[in-house]
């Protein structure tokens, strides 16, 4: 007999798209568990590079500080080319991140451990813990239109067995879940389970990577850079503490079994790879290194599963998604947004204040961005393992291409770019009220301050994820007029009919709109109080467009959104963090429609209850 | 039988001044012990206020940003004086910090209780707890001129009772302590067993302190205000989370009792402070507060105790050496700048790093400031408690008059202006060489970049609490000839005469001296690498002067610290983050000469050993 549980979640694979997941869930509430099969987490190595995107999203986790205290940053870019002595030479030197808007201009390193450890803690304080060694080995949906419709069931069925079993009674168990995400990377069971297939190809670039402490006199040894040598291209990306990793190209001769035509690891070793690198870097040295801490070889593969999910109950994410090359950083950061994109869907769901056509957003938004990576990759991986321009090689990747290349996709490899097109959670109707606040877009970095106390805040960190939709009322000058116009709109949004009171499950408005108000005025001129009480649920929640005491930060965010301080704007930023619709106060019973498209009405929400 | 055990220090006192003292000691890995009389730390209440310079120096012991994150932080203040109709008015808002280089432009407000949790908490990592409920009841010093002399004795005899045994035998102890420091306020038994008396007075000005949540529609309720009225004085200060403190001047019948001339707590009541308060705001309303956290009467006392210390083994420090008024939110402040001051100078003696010498400068330096403190404290309660000028009263206190002051003192009430004039740790014959960096003063921040890799750094942070001595090399622009001029100063300085070599005690150079080098120029274009190997003992030691790669942080620091970049200026750190002196390589010898003058050599110290 095994042992049958239920849970709201189930979470197969705890690396970053899980661990993201998992964390999600665990704060807001909900009933979650989380597997991996690997007796311990990763010690080292793997993926490590954090997107400035990803460092936001992992702020609005309040996981940020954290990351930034251990991680390494990545300010600077270099690239170096063919010379003249048949050596490399530096060619130029770049910010790392170019997209204007980053509230942090950098990347970060860490490697994967240190970063699952950081939600793995946070996970904990929250009760939840990866259950490990465990994997699956049967997964069933059920094929019951009723029970797939009905949130009180449990419709997925997994057999767990455990890899570490003290008895045989204890090796297997059987979980009923409402919702199963597969985050078991690359070569996930559950997708398999599934069936669904993955679509794209393997590339014919083999790549060593490689972490070590250095000894050599590149003197961009810190910075990450890229080099096009006649000998081979090679990607430099430093790492915590003094640790370096790089990426290397390999020639098939290297690596592949000439019977199987496989890459065979055996035929490489970290000494093999730092010898193509120390080739590469000539006329710099680079000596035998002491410390290696972790090494591998790949071929890059570049496709995107057909579908993310099967029947809204079970879904995939991460790797088990997409694969395509670790040169752009992009891997733990895809799978790290996928799942950040789909924790409070899932939330909203299990609670009844949403129907599960909200699910359907994710693979929308997800597939479509795993798409374009794939896209971008192709284009990117081409540049960078092709020859490089020289004399004797005209065709070959000149550095200006290279350059101009990795500056357009500026957007794209930090993540800031990631734009969700139209659907029951974006609507773009009314953007010409705030024309630089691009809808479906995260809400970009602006400091304001405080009115009540002249703080300066990050009003990102007004937008936490905490599965709230928040309402930004930018309300322009405190005029009579205004105040009047502000009292009536208030008068409006309490109506019963209002979605405001309408999707607010427990009467309570608070819990899921949290409402911020952002006047424009002088600091010390400008009395908060006036600010009808509807639209300062607590003094914090008034702040000004002007800059600091210092004069050093702030101000200009109505120009610099193009949002007219002679209107009264809202705008709606999804619990993710991306802005969901814009309206002018003018058209807000607009709104009504935009919630109601996904959100339960109060009453109708009550029977869904579980 | 008593219990009877050795400590090399031992703290009387765990309030602001305690704390500070044994974190810095256990941080420091000195053999250090502190009790105190309460038998819980403090709840509430009691001084609340941490200025930036004490908010930079909590940084350099890591724990800014636990208080950033736990306090409230005042940017704005606000100035009312009597209006037209009997009532008060605004009359002006300035920032809170006028001073121009501090790091942190606000204040923090915090209890007094979660600021020590601060230190309690590191204290603990680093192996050392609060005893409590403990006190001393007998101090004896040593009258041997060899024990005094030697730093192998323990020449301070304390015994100890605790409050609370469990049974007789466990009630007493008697501690022989290297040195014992009075930190035990402003009734500091310890102060009394020395037989040091208090100089200075007590003042007429009786003041009420409540801390509430307020219901009020005054619109500067989270900013620090100061009110003159015409029905009298009161000053506010917005606190943790919606915490407010009223500072109310009473008069004598409210709280004098009249048969002893003493202050009786009896005669009031938070309720009777609140209606006072709630004259003073007239026409803008106070509603009774529902929440009382706590509240208090004082009248102010100014003075400063004729002494510091006794045969330099027994120190005093923080409200046992002076009391003032709380109103300029000096108090804790003064406390823990005493001790952090004094730390690293017991630290020095204790591994026979340095002479006994060492420890004068603490009284010649901390009195002087609690001096300068009361003489402003003087001109500031007098301005304070003042009546304000209104048409009848034309003696009074014009707002102008109160607001000149305010901002001439910003200097001091920030704890930025502190400046400790010449001594064995303080010479400024060379100040001509970087005439913006005040030696005496505090280190100012700066963001620089790293030379290796772009990232921007606040020179403040690579001056920890670790005490070390600093040696900040301003080298200029990386040109042939300095490179050359560079090596042959890092010959200079490996002589065995050179104080790096001669006072570096285990002769590993970087116990005692952390070497940074600060080189002019360009982040693309400068190869940090051309810096000789002396100069850069790990790759992160290495700054450039210029913006990072957004071009919004850091850049000319050669002109705003008025070095020239065509010298090589080395200025010397003290372990405590103020600049002891500032030396052109020219004259590098002369620190042969400063350190020499506490230091102890290399041979000589080793029989000084413990």
């Amino acid at each position: 007999m095994s042992l049958e549980n239920r849970v709201d979640v189930l979470i197969v694979g705890a690396g970053p798209a899980g661990i993201m997941c998992a964390n999600a869930l665990a704060m807001a509430g909900v009933d979650v568990r989380i597997i991996d099969k690997r007796p311990v987490k990763v010690a080292a190595g793997q993926a490590d590079g954090m997107s400035p995107r990803t460092i936001e999203v992992l702020q609005s986790y309040g996981l940020a500080e954290r990351l930034i205290r251990e991680g390494n940053q990545m300010h600077m870019c270099a690239f170096y080319n063919p010379g003249r002595d048949g050596g490399i030479e530096c060619t130029g030197h770049i910010p790392d991140i170019t997209a204007s808007t980053s509230r942090y201009p950098f990347q970060i390193t860490l490697h994967q451990g240190a970063i699952e450890a950081i939600f793995i803690d946070s996970m904990r304080a929250h009760g939840v813990e990866v259950e490990r060694p465990k994997q699956p080995v049967d997964l069933e949906i059920s094929e019951d239109v009723d029970e797939l419709s009905s949130l009180s069931s449990y419709p997925v069925k997994v057999t767990l067995e455990r890899l570490d079993p003290v008895c045989e009674e204890s090796k297997t168990e059987i979980i009923h879940a409402k919702f199963v995400l597969g985050a078991d990377g690359a070569h996930s069971w559950v997708r398999k389970a599934l069936g669904i297939e993955m679509e794209g190809e393997q590339t014919d670039y083999i790549w060593g990577v490689v972490d070590m402490v250095p000894e050599t006199n590149f003197p961009d040894i810190r910075n990450r850079t890229a080099i096009h040598s006649e000998n081979g291209s090679c990607m430099i990306i430093p790492r915590e503490g003094d640790l370096v990793r790089f990426y290397t190209q390999l020639s098939d001769t290297d690596v592949i079994d000439p019977l199987t035509g496989r890459v065979d690891k055996s035929k490489m070793s970290p000494q093999k790879l730092i010898s193509v690198s120390r080739k590469i870097l000539h006329p710099f040295e680079l000596g035998e290194s002491k410390e290696i801490e972790w090494w591998t070889i790949y071929i890059i593969g570049q496709r995107v599963a057909s579908s993310y999910s099967v029947k809204n109950r079970v879904f995939i994410a991460g790797d088990a998604c997409h694969t395509h090359s670790p040169k752009a950083g992009q891997g733990m950061n895809a799978s790290m947004n996928d799942t950040h994109n789909l924790a409070w869907k899932l939330a909203y769901v299990l609670r009844g204040w949403s129907s599960p056509s909200l699910l359907k957003t994710y693979e929308h938004e997800r597939r479509k961005y795993a798409q374009d990576l794939i896209d971008f990759d192709k284009k990117f991986a081409t540049l960078f393992s092709g020859k490089p321009r020289t004399a004797e090689n005209e065709d070959g990747v000149s550095h200006d291409e290279f350059l101009r290349a990795f500056q357009t996709f500026g957007g794209f490899t930090s993540g800031i770019g990631v734009h969700y097109s139209p659907s029951a959670i974006v609507d773009p109707k009314h953007q010409q009220c705030a024309e630089n606040l691009i809808i479906g877009q995260r809400m970009v970095p602006q400091i304001f301050v405080r009115a009540a106390d002249c703080r300066p805040v990050e009003i990102q960190d007004l937008l936490p994820a905490d599965i709230r939709f928040k309402l930004l009322f930018f309300v322009g000058h405190l005029t009579e007029t205004r105040v009047t116009e502000l009292n009536a709109l208030a008068e409006e949004l309490r109506k019963p009919s209002s979605f405001f009171v309408r999707y607010s499950p427990d009467g309570n408005v608070s819990t899921v709109f949290d409402v911020i108000t952002i006047a424009a005025g002088d600091k010390g001129d400008t009395n908060y109080l006036l600010v009808p009480a509807f639209f300062r649920p607590h003094w914090t929640k008034v702040l000004l467009d002007d800059t600091d005491m210092t004069g050093r930060q702030g101000g200009r965010a109505y120009a610099r959104f193009g949002i007219d301080p002679e209107q009264i704007t809202l705008v709606v930023v999804r619990p993710d963090g991306y802005v969901g619709t814009i309206i002018p106060s003018i058209a807000v019973a607009e709104l009504d429609n935009y919630f109601g498209s996904f959100l339960t009405p109060r009453s109708f929400g009550a029977q869904f209850g579980t």
